[in-house]
């Protein structure tokens, strides 16, 4: 049996009881890192046994978890929800095909604790992303989500690559603006950045003067907000830092 | 200080380490059973100590929480990710306004969870919900946000009011297409039936023939599809008994 056990969002405690559980009674575990920040250290030390990372392309290129699940209990540790990764989807049908059985335990996902910025689940558009950019790379798709889901009067939640910063996440929405001229964001339009870890950092304020302390996982552009959703996001307006 | 934690999609041990942690630490510990099968007695042992249920109506109209988070360290433990509901949302802004410190332990939701069906993160719509209707309670906005997804080749994921079955809740898509005949979804349309307990239900096929054998959480109407994903549905073409 292969287990893949959901990480959630920050740190190793926020595995689930029962992954925590199937994982300390697994014969091998396995664990990748990619973006998350959960430490191998805290891991074992959770498990109380040893923990193997994993890189992605063993995961993507190799059926090395799904040989050793042919014959005991696997678990693969995953940053966030398992399934959100369409990576650990391919993995789940490829193992399915070589009749392995595959159980999924979940996890938090910044796809719902973004509901922590008191922004509405229900009147959240299409996620997207802001990847790292390159002279000869530029997608322009995230800005016509957020174009899209704006006009529909839609919140937008953008994952920002982990290589870049809040600065550059913002940089990109500009720059798309430049190139696509389409009048969807300004240096007026307002954001939300969260970065959940052991505090949350939630700043909400125009895009100009967004400033993140750490690398923020993520972006909100809100649509049209609701009055609660207003009184929720004054509350971040200055960063928490400020409320003492 | 007053916790605010995750009981994720289904039982207690869906919890995560940190918010059992913290919730056998805290003082006086409360629960919302809501929408969730978590039992009291199942919570009592997992945390070895009293749990209080409370009703909706203890959440929205006291500030019993608020007050005794005054005093000392409350838990209060809720279905899913806590924020997701805006009737928590709410309590976190009045906890704040008497100068209450809150804070969120995340959990699974069914909004990432969703993935279990092998529908990619990123070709979801709005979110909206399957309500109980009645003669003269029958909104239609569900409908037109599922129209207005599809338009756009996107997937919808409807919530179910945990009150009705799955057949019901198909039934007020064919219900609401008959009144407003936008030739959104007939009985050949395919959907996806998805309840996440000890063991995952999902179902897909014609709406017409979707049968569950529990209550569902949710209904998945799928936009345009892409191979992998049309790959991972077909595993569940007919149910998993069928699997052997």
């Amino acid at each position: 049996m292969l287990y893949l056990i959901g990480m959630g969002i920050h740190d190793p405690r926020d595995m689930s009881v029962k992954g925590l559980e199937i994982a300390k009674r697994c014969e091998e575990v396995f664990y990748e890192r990619y973006t998350s920040p959960v430490s191998v250290e805290g891991l074992r030390e959770l498990l109380g046994k040893e923990v193997k990372e994993l890189k992605r392309k063993d995961v993507e290129e190799s059926n090395l978890l799904i040989e050793k699940a042919k014959e005991k209990d696997v678990a693969f540790l995953v940053p966030g929800d398992p399934l959100v990764a369409t990576t650990h989807q391919e993995l789940v049908l490829r193992a399915r095909k070589k009749g392995i059985k595959v159980k999924i335990i979940h996890s938090s996902s910044i796809v719902s604790a973004v509901c922590e910025t008191g922004l509405h689940i229900y009147k959240f558009g299409r996620v997207t992303s802001i990847p790292k950019t390159r002279e000869d790379f530029f997608p322009t798709s995230p800005y016509h989500i957020l174009r899209e889901n704006l006009e529909r009067g839609l919140h937008t939640l953008f994952l920002i690559d982990p290589e870049i910063s809040l600065e550059e996440a913002v940089g990109y929405l500009f720059e798309a603006e430049k190139k696509e001229k389409r009048g969807v964001v300004s240096e007026e339009t307002k954001g939300v950045s969260l970065s959940l870890g052991e505090e949350p950092e939630i700043v909400y304020g125009k895009l100009r003067d967004l400033k993140g302390r750490g690398k923020p996982q993520s972006l909100i552009i809100p649509g049209e907000l609701h009055f609660t959703e207003e009184e929720f996001l004054r509350w971040w307006e200055h960063g928490e830092e400020e409320k003492g």
